[in-house]
């Protein structure tokens, strides 16, 4: 084929976790959130009429970033970008402050999907491990790269690294920093304050974890208006339809219900860890919608992940340094985690 | 600001049509569809459960394709790809085979968005003019850039250069061949052929104009698999909601509906046209929703703009050579299209 850019043909496109319509399936694989978004997100979607669908959207999702900058604490909606999903958004941070070429820092593990995206832009990821604590070291502090993801809590370990430690890394970093706070509902503290104290930090938030909406593509970046204003430019023109506006909007008004959720998630959370770590998984402490077990070395990851497989629950396994004998579990129900324990534990006696 | 691209400093970014909600206003400037979408639409849209918002959505659209291969007559959804509207794939269709640097070829005029695009991604538009009839010249059979965008029927004239003409510059092209054909439903005839024919030819549609689905943002290319295969690479994992994956299948399945609507269109098209000859416009035969009606010197293009404007009916008017005496005015409903005529009546009346 020749007429592909150079750059893609050794690009193989992110793989998503599995989405198999198995039923009874037990699915703990790709962070869902196990309980329905608000109810007043399904009232907002029938609300909608046909000349909602008939018109041009707004283009810069107005009234749902002026609910975000209220709920966020930011001083205005020209603090903050809707995207399509946060995927679109981590996608327009390159296009907007990096060249191809330029160097991009991230820690390691942490999201695959930023790999995909430097590769995609022609520009190199430059990975920094983190300490065996999943901590930053002094390394991270002297990465001079265009631009820095930092995912905290971390991904796939759970683990949120210091508040004082991201300030040093905004400090240090003579780039952008991203810090992505997918999963940060699930935590204790947040960055949000960031933007307004570093120039050079940029929050992002997606709806598809915490608030449950996955199906409807909605994410949000938090920065200086200087910073919005460049985002402004790269995003194609009417990148949220008129439904993920109305929805987005409805979630993130009806801010009790998605506390009650989160609260639920994370007592699960603190009860599958404790039966982990009970069956003998090595676990570190999350602050997230999703735990790292970390397995003995036989029978392993590989086998644990093939065998529950087998019993129809899912969980996700990475084929990457440091994560190979780890299974990343996202919380489910109780139910749902009850049942990975019992098959684990039945797997495990053999 | 120090984090921007410099490819950006220069960059203002795409203006869409102003989308002003002033009652009563006579909204003649965006294309947009006068009539609803499909009742079935949103039949699809209400039958959506809080589920369906809860899990990822289908990361390629499999149903969606699959449903659009059908309608588009070639052999199966690996013929297809679905995008977040038609403005997604523009923009993909450069970051998949165009390398930053390169030269695309457009005609002019044409779709402005093109040039943003272009600068954007970090490469040259080269423009060559159609000629007095907006028709194809030798000039354009001996362009040699990386991609050609052509919009067939072009806008903003609304002139469908003949189905040879395209066949002509998709053998002499030495790369792809975009034939954007946005409002192609209200023409009489298409390209969905050509990509069976040349390997470099991609065909784009929206559902913005026909399908009167501006608001769900549904767009789809259509070419070689091999071609799709690097278009899946580049785009965003889960760039399609669940909403607009399940509205665009019910708008494609009422095949009836739209050509009902178009019918429709097409008719009032052609009395706003001779209403506007009888008034002394200049006007192209159009084959789209929409008409370029060329003005008398005086008093010129701005003045009945603004007067329109002061009247409550918003035309399109561009400051760009060769169009800067025009009006492009989308084909409303008969009452719109009556109100416009005889508010200009009675402007040029004077």
């Amino acid at each position: 084929m020749k007429y592909q850019r150079d750059i893609l043909k050794n690009v193989e496109g992110y793989t998503p976790g599995e989405q198999p319509r198995v039923p009874g399936l037990i699915k703990l694989n790709t962070n869902e959130n196990p309980y329905p978004p608000s109810p007043k997100t399904l009232e907002a979607l029938h609300a909608l009429t046909l000349d909602d669908l008939r018109k041009y959207p707004d283009p810069v999702s107005l009234r749902f970033r002026e609910a975000c900058a209220r709920h966020y604490g930011v001083p205005g909606p020209e603090w903050v970008i809707a995207g399509n999903g946060m995927d679109e958004l981590l996608a327009l941070v390159l296009r907007t402050f990096v060249d191809p070429g330029d160097v991009v820092n991230a820690t390691y593990p942490t999201y695959s999907l930023y790999e995909v995206l430097t590769s995609l832009h022609g520009c190199a990821l430059e990975y920094i491990d983190l300490d065996d604590d999943f901590q930053l070291t002094d390394a991270h502090y002297t990465a001079q790269g265009r631009l820095f993801f930092l995912t905290r809590p971390n991904a796939p370990s759970g683990v949120a690294i210091p508040r004082a430690d991201v300030e040093r890394l905004c400090a240090s970093f003579p780039g952008i920093v991203v810090i992505d706070e997918a999963y940060v509902d699930f935590s204790d503290d947040h960055c949000l304050d960031f933007p307004e104290r570093f120039e050079n930090a940029i929050v992002m938030r997606t709806f598809s974890k915490s608030y449950g909406l996955a199906g409807m593509r909605v994410g949000t970046a938090v920065a200086r208006p200087e910073l919005i204003n460049e985002f402004m430019k790269t995003k194609d023109s009417y990148n949220m339809n008129a439904v993920a506006q109305a929805v987005g909007l409805a979630a993130i008004e009806d801010d009790a219900y998605v506390c009650e959720q989160v609260g639920r998630i994370r007592a699960t959370r603190e009860r599958l860890r404790k039966a982990l770590l009970e069956l003998g998984f090595s676990v570190p402490d999350s602050h997230t919608n999703f735990l790292l077990a970390y397995c003995a070395p036989e029978p392993g990851a590989e086998y644990l992940f093939q065998q529950l497989r087998q019993r129809n629950i899912i969980v996700r396994h990475f084929k990457s340094r440091r994560i190979d004998n780890a299974l990343r579990i996202t919380v489910g129900t109780d139910e749902e985690c009850e049942a990975l324990v019992a098959a684990l534990r039945e797997i495990l006696a053999g």
